[in-house]
């Protein structure tokens, strides 16, 4: 039930990564459930991950292995999440690695491993190791599609983004997938994505682009306002493409930088308009705050609030929601009298007051869309923040309430 | 649809307190939805409201009277929020307060407003004033049962409690009411919650008292994690009882705050047991917390998760979540390896790991209870914190996606 969402037809490959994938029936049946993604020798990668203290064994493996050395190999299975398992989760995912390992012949620390999917069930380590040998032999370029659909857990439509651009007259490529559509708000928000480019960036400079790009993208989407035990956000420079972002002048590296953010903030988007039983995009801007903070933290109150997303859903102009949610951020103190609302270009309260030119109809009819724009203006100050999210509908109690079963 | 709650059949009168209602077709039809409640001078108040800044106009109102002195009449509306409404609102709950007064001889500053219902729709003051010379005529001892029935919303059940006792040879009557079902959630969660005693309390005494009940009681409690707009809880002594609080021995406060204290938890209980689409009643404790904000927050972030919610709603034992909404909370760090879940009696996770004992067949069990508790210990220090919620179902989202139409 994704709202105007649709799914990528093709990706463009980037020189320096292959790939391959799997049906290991760990939840699913009937479709790849496992990707091996390899990366040729010399690619930076730059990653954040979930900031939930019950981070999977996998995210703690994760992070160890990228501390030590550049990766050559991400083993991602989705249906089981391996969290919430205490030692034995580790121990499986240390044992998938290694398996990995001995049989491509890097070492462990160069692998690593990401899950997805029902937390505290047990890994099943036979069915995912079976698939290894096949994954190795199969690596390929152009897999990056079946790559998105196979990480796909909840989702309905998979999500992929990709584009060229040339940059100091070389074509540069930039793929990204991402899944995710339950279980989503920042730190991190992302369930899981990797973004690949064959520009050769450093380390230093790719983390740099990365926490730029996440905080323009997947810190700004809720559905649940739940932090995922595993979501991980990658982006990975194979330099493949022959040429260095160091290299490049500052109107070239912005105009990169642009493009990695648009992709980020595509597929972030992307899983919100695929959020669970999603039938509205909201789009909450906080704006004319006195600080940032204060704008972020009321357009989280407003994007979470479940009076406001069944509103929403109801396509119903309950703008009395809107308020009280703005309201309940009691700590950051604002004046109401200078406060506006509007429902995408349609004012409804002037400065504190009703406007005069509201009128049920009209707030109906802008509910009615399927894209809505809640606009906030504190006329405070200077200082704005963006949250996309959804409504929150039947369906969404339906997929959670059968999750399992 | 409300899980494991009867409503009152009778409620004992206050000395000193007389009620009357009727039905003024505010927003709902063959119903009271006006109560006019009276006290006897010298009667003394306490009240808490909403933090929310967006307060509404009998809040704002109801905090300037009750600052100047004390009052003799409270007129609570249901259907009606009388929020959000800017200058309106306020010229509209003055001017009720000021028809009242005139027709009581009483001063204006002796009459406090309460509205709930819906935000954002001005209030019909002519159907209000209509009714209030009836409301002043009819006036009589024994209406608090018709009141709760008055002050309803979307409750399906109406809520009061009543208990005497013996102080000093002498009986003393304490009797409360209150209404709320769905924008629950501390600070202040209760909608609106009426209690009163004819034992007679000064407004020092009885403000710490309040403030001690709303503690225990209201602010433990959460349906949505939105706060109302026009929540208000009030602590009234009338001191008809012939006996004053400061009289009394130790033992005997102690059994008087008790006694208050548990009639505000009873009607705490009952807005969860009736929340919006309930069919669980959970209590969530976080034990041995290094400190209280921390088992607080805690608590709060796994009772307002929507995927443990729709978890409990299916009958779920997806611990899993539960973990996830612990972890979470990624500013108070805990030690994975000493936390301890469990579901009633049902250890789930012991020390960091899956109990032995625990299968999925029993966590089913538990959570197919209509009464289900959920308990997680952090094995850190001596604090710990309670929240009562329910779960989330399809009949939440029907309430509030057709709460206007």
């Amino acid at each position: 039930m994704a709202t105007s969402l649709t799914p990528p037809t093709s990706l463009y490959p980037v020189p320096g990564v292959r790939i391959s994938t799997a049906a290991a029936g760990i939840k699913y049946h009937n479709r790849d459930d496992l990707v091996l993604i390899e990366f040729c020798d010399d690619s930076h990668v730059a990653a954040v991950f979930t900031k939930n203290q019950y981070c999977a064994a996998p995210v703690i493996l994760a992070k160890q292995h990228l501390n030590i050395m550049h990766p050559k190999y991400f083993l991602i299975n989705s249906g089981n999440a391996n969290a919430g398992l205490g030692k034995n989760g580790l121990i499986d995912a240390n044992y998938i690695c290694n398996f990995i390992a001995e049989n491509s012949g890097c070492l462990i620390e160069q692998v690593i491993p990401f899950s997805t999917g029902v937390i505290g069930e047990p890994l099943p380590v036979k069915k995912i190791i079976q698939k290894i040998p096949r994954l190795l032999n199969g690596l390929k370029d152009d897999v990056w599609l079946a790559a998105a659909k196979a990480i796909m857990t909840t989702d309905t439509i998979c999500k992929g983004v990709s584009d060229k651009l040339v940059l100091d007259g070389r074509e540069i490529t930039i793929t990204g997938i991402a899944k995710g559509s339950g279980m989503i708000r920042p730190d991190m928000a992302t369930m899981l994505s990797f973004v690949a480019t064959d520009l050769e960036i450093n380390t230093e400079e790719l983390n740099k682009l990365l926490k730029d790009a996440v905080n323009q993208s997947y810190h700004c989407i809720t559905v649940d306002g739940d932090t995922s035990t595993n979501d991980a956000s990658v982006l990975i420079a194979t330099g493949k493409g022959g040429i260095s972002f160091d290299r490049l002048s500052a109107f070239e590296k912005s105009k990169f930088k642009e493009k990695v953010v648009k992709i980020f903030i595509a597929l972030a988007q992307a899983i919100i308009r695929d959020g669970e039983g999603a039938t509205k995009f909201l789009t909450i801007i906080v704006e004319k705050a006195e600080n940032f903070s204060m704008a972020r933290e009321i357009s989280f109150s407003v994007a979470q609030s479940p009076l406001v997303k069944t509103a929403a859903f109801a396509s119903d102009p309950n703008w009395g929601r809107i308020l009280a949610a703005v309201g309940k951020v009691h700590d950051q103190k604002i004046d109401l009298n200078k406060v506006s609302l509007f429902l995408n270009s349609l004012k409804v309260i002037d400065k504190g007051e009703l406007s005069s030119s509201y009128s049920e109809r009209l707030g109906k009819k802008e509910m009615r869309k399927s894209d809505i724009q809640i606009i906030i203006s504190l006329g405070l100050g200077d200082c704005y923040s963006k949250v996309w999210t959804t409504d929150l509908s039947h369906e969404y109690i339906k997929i959670n309430a059968e999750y399992r079963t």
